[in-house]
């Protein structure tokens, strides 16, 4: 199907304002609206987060009736449908009298998949759906696998040299890529709810973490329970702080219902759990973790460690839609290993630093040939000062 | 200092000429020669190869006397001064009265080295020199690395997956880029006198190492003398292949003046060796390659292997001014540890092998550090299809 050129350029302008929220709406997806009438932006909105008015409720409060009635309202995805936390945008939409709705989008929510485009035809209201479709799903790439796969989106991001190493046979690390490559790689984090690092990664680097804009949730995957109550992660901001672990003194043995129910899962923290338990338990480091405000869960461990999947189940569980790995090798590895990854992003300084002992960017099992491993899909290719960033999808 | 327009646009035009001869001058360098009078090419010339006409000679030859007189010569190097296979082309010029001469850089090679340049301002001619002086050099970068240190100019290839991998953990590497890719690799051996690979890639692959347009001479390091006598290296175009090794069977004791001399290389070939003595000697093999035509090198083994610098200075001897490296990791490793690479072509498909007894790119002993690692200088990336092709400089 063509769209005009006019429906083509709006739509564009609702993808800008949408990204203006991005990372910072999660559960919800980012959604720009505007306002269009005789060719002329009456009035504009966009989802600033959850809680928060939806785009077209923001668009249509800054305007007024008389000026709505006859417009056009354009919107990257499909408007809401359903009660959540705001009332249903479709009957907003219906009751201010716009002639014409230009979607980009169906909502993928099953509460909404198309029932308000309906409920807007069925009351005269004239749609136009999918007015860049593709772009509209990348925008909202982590809200559509939530909904479609009832998973995070999750991505992997290395920072390595033209030889794929992620630190020399000594273990240096710090630093491959430039100073801008590595502020840019600290503004991806700001467009994911949380950070996930292997135990190892902690201790050898003692990582904060952060966005430049946000404090992330940082996820450790910790099965011996390793974490050093001295680090970073456990000291700046550990009620933002999950940790998972397979880790059991003797003693918690009878505290803890490792085999109650088919879901392994126990949170300990200290909103559910009794601490002086633990602290009788003679578990001062734990308890001294959930004083400040960290989440720790167990899992059983597996033969190739904890089970990545659960890990994933949990933070989806928590409300987490969107997990940024980074690294090490290990741990990137178990997740491509699972088939897990959705989006790759990979730094390349174009140095080469060689060594058959240096460690490369992603290690786990790995594929067993290479003729049949699948090209990444929309692959981007940009320079960054001396650095290369390479992008892509794994399109599982 | 400035250029004209005119000059730049026409000096331009001597690289693409010259470049038709790419691979095919050794070890002479690439030369392109335009006869321009009021603002119009009258006549043209390349260096074909070595032995046939310098480039001013062929575009001199094409025209007449009555019209060279009072023109501009423009030419991407110095014309010669020496007696070589031809006569000093500077006398040529002369002879013509070019009115001037337009030069992008002055010839390395220490027998001109300027002197022509003088000599043509001495005899009334008009010199302009250093016209796209930086691109000048680098189109004739292996003349000029041959001319400036006496060595063949190195380049490693690489093709690798996102993650650095050559081959996956079961030693598949077959093929990780796509045809169209692996055919630009080939047409890249075109522009080097020799392919070097280790063994290993030898016993492994099998392969062929020829260009798309010519069949370059082989190298391999095969310290334990394991070469198969079937494989396709030593039955197709045998007579290209150059061995090292630094075996020796034990009835060769007494053959061989392993330590006679200094510069301990012993060269077997059937032109300057009794073959006889080696079929005495039992070395079937051996003998078998030399009736081949394929040359063997004895190179005494060192602790990390063959010794790199030495090799390279018996391809120079031998007159291959420029060596392709193609792997294996380990090979490539030692001509980076011992900082032999002068420029880096990497392959990458996006795509992730992983896997942590994969085999990354670039083995040897490798850096002990990362941050003082130097970037390659003039990185070139372009898409080649869905892969990436990365290329840049060592600045040894």
């Amino acid at each position: 199907m063509l769209y005009s050129e006019r429906d083509i350029y709006f739509i564009k302008k609702t993808f800008l304002l949408a990204k203006k929220a991005k990372g910072f709406t999660t559960p919800n997806p980012l959604v720009g609206a505007l306002i269009v009438k005789n060719d002329k932006i009456i009035s504009k909105g966009y989802h600033k987060r959850s809680g928060l008015p939806h785009a077209e409720i923001e668009a249509i409060r800054k305007t007024t009736l008389r000026d709505m009635k006859g417009s056009t309202l354009y919107i990257n995805l499909e408007p809401c449908y359903h009660f959540g936390k705001t009332s249903p945008c479709v009957d907003e939409i219906i009751k201010n009298k716009f002639k014409r709705v230009v979607v980009s989008t169906v909502d993928p929510n099953p509460k909404v998949e198309g029932k308000a485009i309906k409920k807007l035809r069925n009351s005269g209201v004239e749609v136009s759906l999918g007015v860049l479709e593709k772009e509209a799903r990348q925008l909202n790439e982590h809200f559509f696998k939530n909904m479609e796969k009832n998973s995070p989106f999750v991505a992997a991001k290395t920072a390595q040299s033209l030889d794929g190493k992620i630190a020399s046979r000594t273990g240096l690390s710090k630093w491959i890529t430039s100073k801008k490559t590595r502020d840019f790689a600290k503004s991806l984090r700001d467009e994911y709810d949380c950070i996930l690092v292997g135990i190892n990664t902690v201790i050898k680097d003692n990582p904060h973490l952060d966005g430049l804009k946000k404090i992330p949730v940082k996820i450790i995957i910790d099965p011996k329970f390793r974490l050093p109550l001295n680090s970073n992660l456990a000291n700046k901001y550990p009620e933002k702080l999950i940790i998972f672990t397979s880790y059991r003194d003797k003693n918690m043995d009878n505290l803890l219902p490792f085999n109650s129910g088919s879901w392994p899962v126990l949170e300990i923290s200290s909103r559910n759990n009794n601490s002086s338990l633990l602290v009788k338990a003679g578990l001062a480091k734990w308890n001294n973790l959930i004083i400040r405000g960290a989440k720790v869960f167990f899992l059983r461990e597996e033969e190739r460690g904890l089970p990545i999947n659960k890990i994933l189940r949990v933070l989806y569980d928590l409300g987490l839609m969107s997990v940024f790995i980074e690294g090490g090798a290990e741990t990137i590895g178990r997740f491509f290993d699972d088939q897990l990854v959705d989006k790759v992003y990979t730094f390349i300084a174009p140095k080469i630093i060689g060594g058959r002992s240096a460690i490369a960017s992603v290690a786990g099992i790995g594929n067993n040939e290479v003729q049949n491993v699948r090209y990444l899909n929309n692959v981007r290719v940009k320079k960054i000062g001396q650095d290369i960033f390479i992008s892509g999808y794994t399109g599982i």
